[in-house]
């Protein structure tokens, strides 16, 4: 498995070659490393370049795997400045050199303004040296303290993006209570603080606000509550002691359902299971089809040279980043727009609860990412299992001699959940029987709560007493490289129009003329024209083809790309805190030529660059012809999240889940699930 | 069970009554009538008026079950036309009467050229006709002849509607192969046909097409065979004696895949089934679900009074027509709108395939119609199973006490599967643990296919040497009768827009504006506002809510009418074979005042009255306000149907796929699937 992750030795080995005086970094260990020192944020593998990879898998009995590189980042505190390099090749030999990675970015250098968290705690001294200040106004006002003891009744959440190009490090801190699920708890009270720089000394609380009241300072905020010019906040039963508070938490309420006490249906492959899994070399294989698995600290599982019937049909296919954009009447939800992959939605990949979160029959893989803190390991970070799709994939009762008959509907999930703070994350990627793979995403977790007040109706539902759920936006780009028969892909973008057409055969009984629907396929040639919404009604779609392979009956083979559940794109265009850093959002999808510059569309620095971001995918659409070259379609899903109280205690997967279709478009002669076995043919009776 | 189908004994007892010389009707046996006869053509059970039916079912101890009718369909071949018939209260006594039931339709009789088929074989002897005239000449074309015999290598199709208005009846035949799946072997040979009024003697061949050329009678169609005129199709691989032509069969074909010589994985409840079905009542009920069966000819299966947690959710589920729209450069396809409610879909339920069509475990449940040759049941018309999801329906990774968990998920499907000629719909009926109900239509079955030519390339794609499938659009219509925390419902629209907006707490680093989404809510006051698309990107949706109901957080109850896959209406508008017989295509939905003299939005005649239909959909929007009335929706599922390689020999139905969801919005305080048993709640390691 050439895309296969490092393992911890060969990560140790690269850090000590790093370490090393020869090297010159003068870095310190990362688990002991001040702000103004120079220490290592990551070590992972860096992925090969696609022509050699194609030139090993095509024989590998006589080329030779690619050289394997690993991606090394660097906090050098002491500048500040945050530099990526590629180290190799690997493992660690004379040959080895350190060469910075520029060629995929978009900027000279990575701010370090920008920069990922080592620790939660970061914020904590700050918060510690003025949260005490606040405290007899927020026991009053709130009904809780933060003064860093370990029974703080108070805790904090952060707000981001925290700078716009890189010159400032700011956000807004939001006070929740601190109990289970204290998403949905915040007390409506608001700082803004500068973080900037490497000395935590000179970092500054900059505002105060609390009920729409905007207060320059711990004292004029303590004047306003002691002189009695601060305008409160209406009675708030949540403060009140005898409030139960337990509805945030998952316990079990409520009267059990009829029946509910018997276990469930359980699917159970009575002659072993039907797919392999090769645990080595991290390989899957199904009903004729074959791919690796990779796994990366920045978003998780992905998935390499994905094979159906013998076929390369897709190199790799792999989530780019996680946006959730929000929107509210207070200082955190309308400045808040996350993307995920700054926390790193491999590194927050969890162990999967088996018989829960995956079937009982389900196989687990493990996963392990690489953090400053060490090496995080999950053993059930991935799960496989095979499931009865619950519908026939094609059926029809007829009469003639071989008419009649069902082939059974059979699904490969390969799974792998991510939770990010509040969010659960569900990444599944179902193969099915006759060539097509849906890629679906379903959330689960908590909602970004904001304190309920009526001036908050526009952006949310309340969900309680005096919490509700902020609007916001969740889109998930994926990064799809199909090789549909071959590397030489042109984009098929097909349209349906309506016509009046008159024919000779009409008469005047019905009129001449005919009203009805004609297909127009165009190539699109270009870039410029590959920045793509679904047409209005789904009325087309778009495809890969290889103009110059036909299938048997003279049409191109193709592969569509088809929308699933949800096919939504962002909402807001134009706002500074997402203004140039996830431009990909704009779309339902977009096609690009491939390139070894242009491996992904986002950065884990990109949430803290919306201004000038690292990474900068409407760079990738420079002109360039696209007809015949080897493509790359970045596919979105998402869904508009307007919360509501059955998202209480957590979001339903079922309603939160959107999806896409890659599915063969005359690329094969005729229905391939007609190869089932596990079918029936009857005779009419 | 009020709405169950009459039982055959309370079928023959309303036949004997009403052939009884007392009624004056002048009936013939149907089996043996002729056209000029006046025979009973659909004896089926009427629905109660609801408010009968509501009182009931709330005080069934009380209050008297609604008495019971039957609707009779009667054709009057004698004047000639078609009339239906209320009859009862049932069963039969003196008190029983027949009234004409004319306040559920929009014109004042039902022209007999709209009329149903009695049988298939009504148009055997217009062709016996002429066929034979044309054999030579068929024989050297297209390698076939139709001699009405039971070796005949030709076979007919037709195409729908017959009739614009009801002034004549006519259609046009396109020739095919008698081999299986003869709707993939056109020949390319049309005959337009007049087959108005009641003496077939009098049916006439109106033209001949073939190759694009139009001749008016045989006989100028064959002096242009002989006189070499005919311009002839290029040679045809199709019509060799050495051609395989099974490629239309759903033969097993190439290699099996690796491992699919095991069963797959097959779902089991090992502790028993966790629904309950009471076969005599046709009720069925799961996990604090429940809802009565209805079935009858025109749709089949419907579902009533569905219950959730003891509450009426859903009083009339049930599809009203399918519509299917082709487009085409030859006569066929050009001309061709499907109504499958004319051919019964009722009626063409069939037998599912245990362990193939439905899991294993499925229950069947039996369903009988009414035709006028007789009685057909069915005993496997409908199943319902239990099937593990397949993911969580709620889960999240946390630390505190409480939020680290998973609640399985589980669905109950309840399918019915009917064969309408060559197309097979699935439908199903999926409900969730949480509320959420999924109505979900797959398609299968055989393209209706045309003969490929360069000419036809707008209008679908060659799938075999000289056959296409063709370019078409389906639109299936539910009627939802929603009744949300009561009968009193009003239809909430939200909308998401960009708004600019300035906050008193920011500053210059980021601007003092900031761009974000915003809700607006609004009531749609009026039925002439409630013709409904999907918004632009999916920006906002619709909802039935009770304004009067709230959650215990002050929002009205209410339930969400949301898109699932493939959310699209018809394409073509204004055409005139789809005038005005299915304007509910026009959109993604409707919401109506719920009325006794709406029941639904279609009839069998409508097919063939586009100009002046039975049931005039737009009828219904008739200006009526909507808030806090008895609200009906009308939700279209559908597929733009572009054929390609892959839907040979049958379209699949992972692809061929269209749903939309019904789920709480804020009509629950919580997530009510917290109330799971099948849940685990873990301490964080
Ligand atoms: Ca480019
Ligand atoms: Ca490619
Ligand atoms: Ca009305
Ligand atoms: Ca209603
Ligand atoms: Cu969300
Ligand atoms: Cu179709």
């Amino acid at each position: 498995n050439i895309w296969a992750s490092l393992t911890v030795n060969e990560t140790v080995e690269i850090q000590s070659w790093l370490e090393s005086p020869d090297r010159g970094l003068n870095l310190t260990q990362s688990d002991l490393a001040e702000l103004t020192d120079n220490f290592i944020y990551l070590i992972e593998v860096y992925q090969p370049p696609k022509a050699a990879a194609v030139a090993y898998l095509n024989s590998p009995s006589t080329i030779p795997p690619p050289d394997k590189y690993a991606r090394v980042t660097v906090h050098y505190g002491s500048v500040p400045v945050i530099k990526d390099y590629l180290v190799g090749p690997l493992p660690i030999s004379s040959k080895t050199s350190l060469e910075e990675l520029k060629d995929i970015y978009h900027r000279d250098e990575i701010p370090y303004h920008a920069r990922g968290f080592v620790r939660g705690t970061e914020l904590t001294p700050l918060a510690g040296k003025y949260m005490p200040l606040l405290a007899e106004a927020t026991q009053e006002l709130f009904g809780g303290v933060a003064l860093g003891l370990p029974n703080d009744t108070l805790i904090a959440g952060a707000s981001a993006p925290f700078s716009f190009d890189g010159s400032f490090r700011r956000l807004w801190v939001s006070w929740r209570r601190n109990i289970p699920g204290p998403w949905l708890h915040p007390i409506n009270f608001f700082h803004y603080v500068d973080v900037s720089g490497t000395d935590p000394s000179q970092w500054s609380l900059l505002k105060i606000v609390y009920n729409h009241q905007v207060f320059p300072s711990v004292e004029s905020f303590m004047d306003a509550f002691h002189n009695g010019t601060l305008k409160r906040l209406p009675d708030r039963p949540d403060q009140r002691d005898t409030q139960d508070l337990s509805w945030s938490a998952r316990h079990r309420i409520g009267e059990p359902r009829d029946l509910d006490h018997l276990p469930g249906p359980r699917s159970v492959s009575f002659a072993g299971l039907r797919f392999r899994v090769d645990r080595t070399l991290q390989y899957v294989s199904w009903m004729g089809w074959g791919l690796y698995l990779g796994f990366n600290r920045d978003m998780g599982l992905s998935l390499w040279d994905i094979r159906f019937k013998n076929e390369r049909l897709v190199y790799e296919l792999a989530p780019q980043e996680a946006l959730a954009q929000y929107a509210g009447n207070d200082p955190m939800q309308a400045t808040t727009a996350w993307l995920d992959r700054f926390f790193g939605m491999g590194q927050a990949v969890r162990d999967m609860i088996p018989g829960y979160d995956c079937p009982y029959e389900a196989v687990y893989l493990p996963a392990t990412t690489h953090s400053p803190l060490g090496s995080i390991s999950r053993d059930r970070a991935i799960c496989i299992f095979e499931q009865d799709s619950g519908r026939p994939i094609s059926r029809h009762t007829g009469y003639m001699d071989g008419e009649f008959g069902s082939i059974r509907g059979y699904v490969l999930t390969i799974r792998s959940i991510s939770t990010v703070g509040n969010y659960d994350y569900l990444f599944d990627y179902m193969f099915h029987f006759d060539g097509t793979i849906e890629v679906r995403l379903s959330a689960s977790g908590y909602l970004q709560g904001g304190y309920w007040e009526p001036l908050q109706a526009g952006y949310g539902s309340q969900i309680r007493d005096t919490s509700m759920g902020s609007l916001h936006d969740h889109v998930i780009n994926y990064k799809v490289d199909l090789d549909v028969a071959g590397l030489s892909n042109s984009l098929l973008s097909t349209t349906t129009h309506v016509e009046h057409v008159e024919h000779p055969w009409l008469d005047e009984d019905w009129g001449t003329e005919v009203i009805q629907q004609k297909i127009n396929r165009e190539i699109i040639e270009n870039e410029d024209g590959a920045l793509l919404n679904w047409p209005e009604n789904f009325q087309g779609g778009y495809a890969f083809v290889n103009s110059e392979e036909k299938n048997s009956w003279g049409n191109p083979r193709g592969y569509a790309i088809h929308p699933g559940y949800s096919p939504i794109r962002n909402t807001v265009v134009g706002s500074k805190r997402l203004l140039n850093n996830a431009n990909w959002a704009r779309y339902n999808l977009a096609v690009s030529k491939r390139k070894e510059t242009e491996p992904t569309s986002s950065s884990m620095w990109n949430m803290n660059l919306p201004g000038d971001p690292v990474v900068d995918f409407h760079k990738f659409f420079d002109g360039e012809n696209i007809t015949q070259e080897d493509l790359v379609a970045w596919v979105n899903v998402g869904m508009h999240h307007l919360p509501q109280a059955e998202d209480v205690p957590n979001t339903r997967t079922n309603m939160a889940a959107s999806s896409f279709f890659l599915t063969p478009l005359n690329y094969f002669d005729t229905d391939v699930s007609l190869e089932s076995i596990n079918a029936i043919l009857l005779r009419a009776p």
